[in-house]
């Protein structure tokens, strides 16, 4: 393993398919700042070709098993797969803490396959900055297939889900209860429904259930229909049918549009994130350090009103 | 009531204490933007006097009683007052929709008081702008002592609540499993400390807990030990001593140079507020228009890497 902290060298060993330097590289990516920037313009030239495939769902679903399946569906056809596991609740780092999800262990001698735990480190906006940064390294990197896999269903889970060229929603059958809370939000982002641990009884029902309100989601008639798949992912039941529904709604993507359309949309998400992030920045540099204090005193002891004081650290003279 | 909308119109005619002009001033800070800030430079140069009580607790720990005795209180000492009741946790402009609190209505008629709800608009930015804005201009207009009530034991209203000169904390006896999970945070921002409905059981056990606590808390020597009072705020018994109470702490934090320390701690928050707001609307200007457009649908496309998108859009040449 490479012992350098240069991000170019770092970048280099990794093109090599040095591991190693992989996992380097996601940290600097997670942890923001200067280093994440680097890696981000090295690795952007090289980027563009990588088609991602959201997986998502409540906790206990199955879709670290669901995508242990489909790693293996892959390497079967001798495909290359990166996958990053996203979770938004865990203060940790996943690279260091969580280590590799542990079903897919199987698959971690494997050189054509490349998994990651990516965590937040408090701030909500590291992991929308991170994400597309982390996707656009494994993509300069080679991999044609990224899986981002996000833990639960919450309004950020769904975010970054949602910023998938493709996003599965893995339900259980009997799922009603337990995401009831986003059930609307998760409607809007599938693009394949699995209904997963499909041995277990009330299958049907949850198929109608979601039948049902695709047919309430007032679809325009060209749009794309999410597909309802079952599997049992423990065996990998279902695994093939799912994969291609995934490969049909990539064709649809592409030739509707919707994929430029999708990107589109994530391009100015992520600028967002920048300009927002270059600027909290630079509310941090402002609101400190010797001339903020002496602003901020005499706001205090109303010397001075907190407007003037305001305008005089964003525009000194 | 006057029916100008110019807050300078407004301003002179709430000075002369026409309440339909300082609701519709502080109708302008809930809105925020420019009104908003012209309002806070208005009133600016008149305050600097008053002084600020916040009063917090879980919901039902009768807040609203108890402000409502205080105020009796208060007007029988022949004492003018203006109390604030913050709900953060309502997308509603309190001052249209919530009303005057209906508990508060005994003193509707009374020129000595003014009562008035403020809520967040969506934005949580919204209100810890607002707060310090409304409080500034009651400042203004003469009234001494200003209630600030905030409704549940949440970060946020913690956060308004710890904004105060004296912060009052209202629990009832068997407190400990209704705010177990914000104990700490109210334990930080006491000064007082008062077991409401006391004419129930469990007084002495809650006294008892609080006491714990505070011993445990390991107060520097020479601090402030928050009291301890028991009201029954529906028949006003011990407000005069909960009040007393108060009156205690004020004149400690003026001694102890505490309140100064309070108020340049507030003035930092507000400052940093205020440059926040500012840069956020920075962003929102710089990520629209035709520009924002071409350059995002660059980054889509891969013709151009977001950083330097984000970089010609932050300075444009």
């Amino acid at each position: 393993m490479s012992r350098t902290s240069d991000p170019a060298e770092l970048f280099a060993a990794a093109l090599d398919g040095d591991r190693g330097s992989i996992a380097r590289l996601l940290s600097y990516i997670e942890r923001g700042g200067d280093r994440a920037r680097e890696v981000g313009r090295l690795a952007y030239p090289h980027s563009g070709d990588a088609y991602t495939v959201g997986i998502t769902g409540a906790p206990g679903a199955g879709k670290s098993t669901l995508t242990s399946a489909v790693i293996g569906h892959l390497r079967a056809l001798e495909i290359e797969v990166a996958v990053l596991a996203i979770d938004p609740t865990s203060p940790f780092t996943g690279g260091a803490i969580l280590g590799d999800r542990v079903r897919m262990q199987d698959h971690s001698t494997d050189p054509g396959v490349f998994i990651r735990s990516m965590a937040t480190r408090g701030h909500l906006g590291g992991l929308t900055l991170a994400t597309p940064e982390a996707v656009r390294l494994l993509d300069a990197l080679g991999r044609d297939w990224i899986l981002v896999e996000t833990v639960g269903v919450g309004q950020v889970e769904v975010e970054v889900a949602g910023k998938a060229d493709s996003t599965v929603v893995v339900v259980n059958p009997g799922w009603g209860d337990s995401v009831q809370a986003n059930k609307a939000g998760l409607m809007e982002i599938a693009d394949v429904f699995v209904i997963n641990k499909a041995d277990r009884k009330g299958v049907e029902e949850t198929r109608r259930d979601l039948e049902q309100m695709l047919d309430m989601s007032d679809l325009p008639r060209d749009a794309w229909r999410p597909p309802i798949v079952a599997t049992v992912a423990t065996s990998a039941d279902g695994v093939p049918a799912m994969w291609d529904a995934v490969l049909a709604h990539r064709a649809h993507a592409e030739s509707s549009g919707q994929l430029l359309e999708r990107r589109s949309f994530r391009a100015r998400q992520e600028l967002r994130e920048i300009v927002t992030a270059r600027l909290r920045e630079q509310a941090r540099q402002i609101c400190t350090g010797e001339r903020w204090d002496a602003l901020a005193d005499a706001v205090a002891t109303h010397d001075l009103d907190p407007w003037s004081a305001a305008e005089a650290m964003l525009h000194p003279t």
